[in-house]
C-alpha cells in the first residue's frame, strides 16, 4: 500500500511542539535541599528578568533578519561574529574577543536534479554538504531504490553507473541520518554515480533537508544530495511500478581554500576563584538555507543571555562564566577542536561546560555527564527551576563543540533539552526565527542563568 | 509585539485535516424518503465499489508521477490529456475526445529575489502567474510594507519607486486573494516598481504560494510575486526597526504564443433520454510547481471515478453522465468557457453541472445553486450518503469551470465539499498526491457517483 501518511506525523510533532509546560499536576517535584535555599533569591530574580521581556528573541530575530545564514567561510558568518563582539560588549561583558579558527569553505552554488525524458520533471533537493561536485552537465543514470544498507549490499550487481536513492523513514536522527553521512561512500564503493537521500527528517511541506556527508577513505567521492520526502516517495512509487527512471543531477558544490573564522568569547570575571571556569555555548555557524535560527542561533543567544542576566543583575559569581560560540560545528567541528587546543592548560579549571544544540523549544531542563556526586548536586540546582518546568536532569550532556574538551579532560558537561520538533526544520529553509516562541527562549535563559550561576557561586567545586 | 506564532495555525489545520468523519451521533441523519429506496441498492454497490480500492488514488499518483506539473501551454498538460483519453477509453467509458480550446502560454523562467547589501540575502519566493518579468539585471528599489489597500493610500507619497509588500495574514481566501490579484495595479498606479505579497495560505515551512494577478486596464503592469510567511515576516520586522531594505527582484517571466489545448470529455450514454445529460468535472490544468495533485488532479479523477464505477457495474441512467476535464482554469478559464461556447445549442438539455475543485479531503457532502424544489430532491438523494458521512447539502456550488455554463443556461450546480486544509498546500511545491488519503478520494467518488447516478437515472428531470 503505497499511501504515505505524511500529515498525521507533523500534526502530530507540531501539536507536541506547540505544548506549553504540562500541568504542573504532571510533574512530581523534589522540594530543594537545605543548601539550596541561599540561591533561591538570586535564582528567582534571574528568572524574573528574563522572562519579563522578549529580548533575547529579538536577538535571535536581529541576528537572522541582518545576516541571513552563517555557514563557514562566508562573509555572512564573519559579519555576525563581528557583530556578536560588539554586543557582548555594549551588554557589558568582560574579556571580549575573538579565538581564531581556519575552517573548511565548502560552496554550493547552483544546483538541480531531475527527471529526463521527454519532459523533464524537476525534483526538490539540497545537495550534501561537503559533497563534491558534478560535472557542469551533471551526471546521468538510472536510478535504484533501496531501503536500507542491506538492500544496497544485496543489490551490489545492480549499482555500477546508477544513481543510487536510500529512501529510509524518519525515526530518529541517530537511526536515519547514517544513510546521509555513510550513504554516498556505501553506494560509490560498488560503482553508483550518484548518492540521494530521502531528508533526514520528519515530513514537511517539500522540505529538503540538507546536512553533512562523512566520504570513507579510500572510496570514489562521488556528488549526493537529499531528496524531499515527496520526492523520495515518488520515486519509490515509479520504481516500484517498474518504471526506468532516469535521473540527471548537476551540482556546482566544491571547496575552495580555507577561510578565517573564530570562536566568539566574553565573560563574567569570578570575583574569588577567577581561574575556575564554566563555559557556556552553541555554535555559530549554520547551514547554508534558512537562517539557523533554531541550528543553532537560539542556542548561541540563550548561553549568552546568560551572561547578560548576571550583568544586568549584578550577580558576579566566585568563578568565571564564560560564553563561547563556537565556528565551524557544522561542516567541520573544527571550532569546538580549536577551543580545547587553545585552552588546554586550562582545561583542568574547567568546571562544567554547557551547550546548546537541540533547538530552544519548551525547555524541561538538562542533561548531565559527570559523577554521581556531581548529578546529585545538579538536580538539587535544578529544583530552583522548578517553577518554570525545566528542573529535568537527563542522562547524557555531552554535544559536538564541547566534545573535545569534555573527553580531553573528563569535564562534567550538560546540554540543554526541549520539548519540540527540531527535526521538523533541522537543516531546511524553514529554519527561521518564527518557528521559536519568545517565551520558550526566555525560560531555556532564565534556565541556563540559574544552573551556571549556581555551579560558579556555590562553594565546592562540582565535581 | 512581533512574535508570529506561525505553528498552531498549520497544527490546528493538520489536526482539522486528518479528522476521520465526526462520530456518527454528530451528524444528525435524515431518513431516506419512499421515493429514494429504490435506488438504495445501486448507491450500496457504486460505494462498495469505490471504497473496496485505492484505484483513484492510484490514477492521481500516477498522473502527477508521470506528467508533473500541468500548467496550460506545457507539453506536461498535453501529454497528460492524451494519456487521459486513453485512459478513459481502457474504462470502455463512450464518446471519448477532445475539444480543442486555444490557452495563454505564461512561462516562469528564472527567477529570484533578495535583500541587496553587502552580504545578500535571497528570500523565498514564487512569481505570480499572468506576471511581466523584469529585465534581465531585475528591478531595484526600497521596500514599503503596508498591511492593507488603505495603508497603501494613505501612503502613495512613498509608493513612487518602491517595491511593495502587501503583508496581510491569511484569514480566508475571498479576503486575502484580492492583495494578490489587484495588488500588482493598485501598487503600480502609484508608481512601485514592483509588487510582492504575502503568500494567500497558512503559514506553512517557507513555503511560497503562487497563483494568477489582474492587470487593471490602463494602470502599468508591474512585475508580482509571493513571498513566504517567514519572508514578508522579516521584512515586517526589518521595516519596524527603521532599516531601509533594499530589493532586488529578477523574473523572466513571460508570455509566448497562446498555445493549443484541449477539454477531455467521455460520457456514459443515457439510456432512455441520452440528450439530458449530467456533467461532472474538475480542471486538469495546474500551477506549475508541485504536481497539481489536489488542485485540481484529484477534482478531475474522482468526477472521472464516478463513471468509471457505473460502467464497472453496468449502471446505465436514463440520462448521460459526462465527465469533462476541463483545462486553463488556473490562469485564464477558457476551458470552462469553450466548454459554453461549443454546447451552446445543448445547454437547455444540461440537467445538472457539478465540479470538484477544493481538493479532495474528507468528503461532507455537496454546496448546491439551484431551485428551492431541487434542492429538496437533492437532499433527499443525500440520505443515501449518510453512511459514508457525505451527506451535507450547503449553500453555494457553483464553481469556476462550469460557471460560464451555468450562468448562460440557469443550469442546477454542484460542488464537491471537503473537510481539509486546502489552502495549506494550494498553489505551492508541496501539492503532492501524499497530502490526499486514498480512502477519502474512494468516498468522494463513491458520493459523486450516487449523487450523479440517481440524478440521471430519477424519472423527472432535476429543475
Amino acid at each position: 500500500m503505497p499511501y504515505m501518511p505524511l500529515l498525521r506525523p507533523i500534526a502530530l510533532a507540531l501539536v507536541a511542539l506547540l505544548q506549553f509546560p504540562p500541568p504542573s499536576t504532571d510533574v512530581p517535584k523534589r522540594a530543594s535541599p537545605q543548601w539550596i535555599a541561599t540561591y533561591r533569591d538570586s535564582a528567582n530574580r534571574l528568572i524574573g528578568e528574563a522572562v519579563a521581556t522578549d529580548a533575547a528573541w529579538q536577538r535571535l530575530a536581529y541576528l537572522g533578519d541582518t545576516f541571513g545564514s552563517r555557514l563557514s567561510g562566508s562573509p555572512n558568518l564573519e559579519a555576525a561574529i563581528k557583530w556578536a563582539a560588539e554586543e557582548m560588549q555594549r551588554d557589558g561583558l568582560e574579556n571580549v574577543h575573538l579565538e581564531p579558527v581556519k575552517v573548511p569553505h565548502w560552496v554550493r552554488g547552483r544546483e538541480s536534479l531531475e527527471i529526463v525524458g521527454r519532459i523533464p520533471q524537476p525534483l526538490v533537493m539540497l545537495g550534501l554538504g561537503n559533497s563534491v561536485g558534478t560535472p557542469a552537465d551533471g551526471v546521468e543514470g538510472d536510478l535504484l531504490v533501496v531501503r536500507s544498507f542491506e538492500q544496497l549490499d544485496a543489490a551490489r550487481d545492480q549499482v555500477k553507473g546508477r544513481i543510487v536513492l536510500f529512501n529510509v523513514p524518519f525515526t530518529n536522527y541517530g537511526e536515519t541520518v547514517r544513510f546521509r553521512a555513510e550513504g554516498p561512500s556505501r553506494a560509490g564503493a560498488l560503482g553508483a554515480i550518484a548518492m540521494l537521500v530521502r531528508s533526514v527528517g520528519p515530513p514537511g511541506l517539500r522540505t529538503p533537508h540538507t546536512g553533512a556527508l562523512s566520504y570513507a577513505e579510500g572510496q570514489p567521492k562521488i556528488p549526493a544530495a537529499a531528496v524531499s520526502v515527496e520526492d523520495a516517495a515518488r520515486l519509490q512509487r515509479m520504481a516500484d511500478r517498474g518504471t526506468t527512471v532516469r535521473l540527471r543531477l548537476k551540482m556546482e558544490a566544491q571547496f575552495l581554500a580555507d577561510a578565517d573564522s573564530a570562536n566568539v568569547v566574553g565573560e563574567i570575571r569570578g570575583r574569588e576563584r577567577p581561574e575556575e571556569v564554566v563555559v557556556l555555548g552553541g555554535h555559530f555557524d549554520s547551514w547554508d538555507v534558512g537562517t539557523g535560527a533554531t541550528d543553532d542561533g537560539a542556542g548561541c543567544v540563550v548561553t549568552w543571555d546568560a551572561l547578560r542576566l548576571m550583568k544586568k543583575l549584578n550577580l558576579r559569581p566566585r568563578r568565571t562564566v564564560r560564553v563561547v560560540l563556537w565556528t565551524n560545528e557544522e561542516n567541520g567541528g573544527r571550532g569546538g577542536q580549536a577551543y580545547r587546543d587553545r585552552h588546554l592548560h586550562e582545561l583542568a579549571n574547567h568546571v562544567m561546560m554547557l551547550e546548546s544544540d537541540s533547538g530552544v523549544f519548551s525547555p524541561t531542563g538538562f542533561g548531565f555527564t559527570g559523577t554521581d556526586v556531581a548529578r546529585a548536586k545538579v538536580r538539587d540546582i535544578a529544583t530552583l527551576l522548578a517553577g518554570i518546568h525545566a528542573d529535568a536532569i537527563g542522562a547524557n550532556g555531552v554535544e559536538a563543540d564541547i566534545g573535545p574538551s569534555v573527553q580531553q579532560a573528563g569535564i562534567p558537561a550538560m546540554s540543554l533539552e526541549v520539548d519540540g520538533n527540531y527535526f521538523l526544520v533541522h537543516h531546511t529553509p524553514a529554519d527561521t526565527v518564527d518557528k521559536i516562541r519568545p517565551l520558550d527562549m526566555a525560560r531555556a535563559s532564565a534556565a541556563i542563568a540559574v544552573m551556571a550561576y549556581v555551579v560558579a557561586e556555590m562553594p565546592e567545586r562540582l565535581k
